[in-house]
């Protein structure tokens, strides 16, 4: 990377020293909830006691600060102080507080603390802060309930099949913190249209629509509301850390596919069947394996931020003396362009055919999930890049690996991202790490940015 | 092969018919005792319901031809006729009929139903059917259980220890059925050694020392009892089967090195991790059992029988969307000569290191068993070629890749096997099948070979 981002401590910050301390006590604060000691990680699972005093800590902070919080039907938590009023156009700025199992301290929670920082700091600056009630999809096996639900674009019913650990609906576990799914099936009837449809068009349709009577914007996002939305989120990849620099604006969510694949062979006796004459379904699966690493790996070079991974494998009947008959395992494929992720499927299954033929395996190829790639806003990029550049960083546009609420919310809303640099890449980790000073710094971004929105509608 | 195998049909045998049928009826019978449906398989778990009805039915079925029943105090059934009496030096034959879960009708069984049926159709032959109570190892997952601890190479309190599914313990779970361990305890004290001492020399010092008063028969196997002992068990491997012959005689059971191998990389976020930075356990993991797999291919060349299985993986944390931090896999490595199990272990821990390094990956072995090939008798396998011979059969000389109760009394008495053509080499698997011709054959021929020993010795 060039110069400019490795002077990034000295880059002047407002009331730095003060915001420093602020949003570090807030990050231990809030650490300091988890179902699990520190050694072994953070725990918070959505709608779990932890949790519930994560929010209630950053309801505690905006009182302290004069402001005011609203929880809508989605169990989300909007906070605007009186200075701003519950019904000016503002900027949307926040994340999520729930936590993989044994995570790190930063994923989600660095983008709550920045904009209550920054309404400490500037009360009167047109912002809501927001915390989306689920984004992790550990807890429940499906993810971002939480702006999905606001934004229109999963079936409030789902939430009544869902389940935790304990066996409680995600209806169950989240009706004490203010999930109504009445509410919300009343204002899909009103929007007169099943809001599963999951495409941009429909989702927008069914947002807009939102604004009769059953559907306020406790209920379902408004998108008039808001100038635009920003997300700000550790990387959780090796990019920015390597490269030396404390931020990168976000201008693309990659799609994903996720694909079930399940190689049937023969189990037999690991003794006596010979090495010729095995159908070795776990063998077939490593070479596969292999190839989809060897995959990745060439399509990465072509378009950076190409990953392919498999991450769950599952070999039966699983005993050290049997040859393993049957292998079922995940393969999680993520880029840039829709393009390339339809190449990808295609080569995936090409790869996984001509193994299994040449093996005698059987292959059933399922998938699970098709994301498209998210384009985030190319203005709130361009605008975060001045603001930077009013500093003296350059701010470089990344694509996301990872998926987001940013990336819900986009479809409804002009979006974008800051990352910040992950400490060698790592995240969903106790190890997980993010400079404090880089933290601040874009808390004093996003200001910059909204204050230099308020100067230009001067 | 060659062309005599091939006649085996032809091949006359003294009231083939009935003999026959009375196998079949046998072996579907104890088919018939099974915890699961026959289209899941045969589950007959050690000491478990069914296993005792199948015990009881062999018991039923020597007494209607008068022969008598002894359990020794490891739980091992002993069968003889009063026309030959419990004094008499006599041959040994049997085998188990425990199954490991969803398995087939054959393993086991037929080695039991053979000496049944020569039994039945020659009383006076100085035969001894022999029941080892527990051979599979998948109830307490520890194997041969019954003939170690009658041949001595197996510590009394390790009953104590292990459990089955229903948490019992092997000591509880066996009393009801004859294990009797403090009697087992007396004759390991009485012959003055621990009995865990596991080499051929120490066990046979151990089996021959147990004549003291604290070790008859029913405690402790006394070699001078028997000729030698030949268990009849289907292949579980393709050989005979492709081949077209319908038996063989087992010269050398294979020895067996079982490892447990740990890769540890880095679990991260499988969206926002790339390619080129990523230390995937399960990637290392997967080249690993590609690697064991050429190797086992290139070693099975060099000396047929050997070879190497994968049939544990499991790959933590095992998330759709997280990249593997660690897998642990099992490794079962069989040969017929020590030194090519201690190349080939050399081998694998070489490929496993080479592949670790370039991967930045940390890798443990720990080798969980050892167990040295287990040369069988070679007069007792002229015996039965010459047999075979006598009827125009040819009868080859294979190893066997399976452990077998045979390897264990072997280092006490001269052993051999009998092995019958299992189709399609498919065992452990409620699809194993052997021809109930090629089973009449087996047992006709071990006839012959006790009988020619009664004519050569008057």
């Amino acid at each position: 990377m060039s110069e400019p981002t490795r002077g990034r401590h000295e880059v002047p910050l407002e009331q730095n020293d003060l915001s420093v301390k602020r949003l570090s006590t807030d990050i231990e604060a809030i650490a300091s909830f988890s179902e699990s000691p520190p050694d072994v990680g953070y725990s918070r699972p959505t709608f779990s006691a932890p949790w519930r005093q994560a929010y209630d800590y950053v309801i505690e902070q905006a009182t302290e600060i004069g402001a005011e919080h609203v929880v809508d039907a989605a169990g989300n938590l909007h906070i605007r102080h009186p200075l701003v009023g519950w019904e000016r156009r503002v900027w949307l700025s926040g994340s999520h507080l729930d936590s993989v199992p044994s995570g790190g301290k930063f994923d989600g929670v660095s983008g709550v603390v920045i904009p209550l920082e920054i309404m400490r700091r500037r009360p009167e600056l047109p912002l809501e802060i927001i915390v989306f009630a689920e984004e992790e999809g550990t807890t429940f096996n499906l993810g971002m309930l939480g702006s999905r639900l606001w934004a229109g674009t999963l079936k409030p019913d789902t939430m009544t099949r869902i389940r935790n650990l304990h066996g409680q609906t995600a209806a169950e576990a989240g009706a004490p913190h203010g999930l109504d799914l009445a509410r919300l099936a009343a204002a899909d009837a009103a929007a007169g249209a099943p809001a599963a449809a999951a495409t941009a068009a429909a989702t927008a349709a069914a947002a807009t629509s939102g604004t009769g009577p059953a559907a306020d914007w406790r209920t379902r996002l408004q998108p008039e509301r808001y100038y635009g939305m920003v997300e700000v989120h550790p990387e959780q990849g090796l990019g920015l850390w390597d490269s030396g620099a404390p931020l990168a604006a976000v201008n693309r969510i990659n799609g994903r596919r996720q694909l079930s694949i399940t190689v049937t062979g023969q189990a037999n006796h690991a003794g006596s069947t010979g090495m010729p004459g095995r159908r070795d379904a776990l063998a077939g699966a490593a070479e596969m394996v292999l190839a989809f690493e060897k995959l990745g790996q060439e399509l990465d070079r072509r378009l950076p931020y190409t990953v392919l991974t498999v991450g769950r494998l599952e070999a039966t009947p699983g005993a050290v003396n049997v040859i393993p008959g049957k292998v079922v395992f995940s393969l999680d494929f993520r880029g840039q362009q829709e393009d390339l992720l339809v190449e990808g499927e295609q080569r995936i299954q090409e790869i996984a055919q001509a193994i299994s033929e040449r093996r005698g395996l059987k292959l059933e190829i399922e998938t699970i999930e098709q994301l498209t790639p998210s384009p985030l806003s190319e203005d709130i990029c361009t605008r975060l890049q001045q603001a930077a550049s009013a500093r003296g960083l350059e701010l470089r546009l990344v694509p996301s690996g990872a998926l987001h609420d940013a990336a819900v919310i986009a479809h409804v809303l002009p979006t974008a991202m800051i990352f910040v640099a992950s400490r060698d890449g790592i995240s969903h980790n106790p190890a997980e790490y993010s400079r404090i000073e880089d933290i601040a710094l874009a808390a004093q971004l996003l200001e910059d940015m909204i204050v230099a929105g308020e100067e230009d509608a001067r």
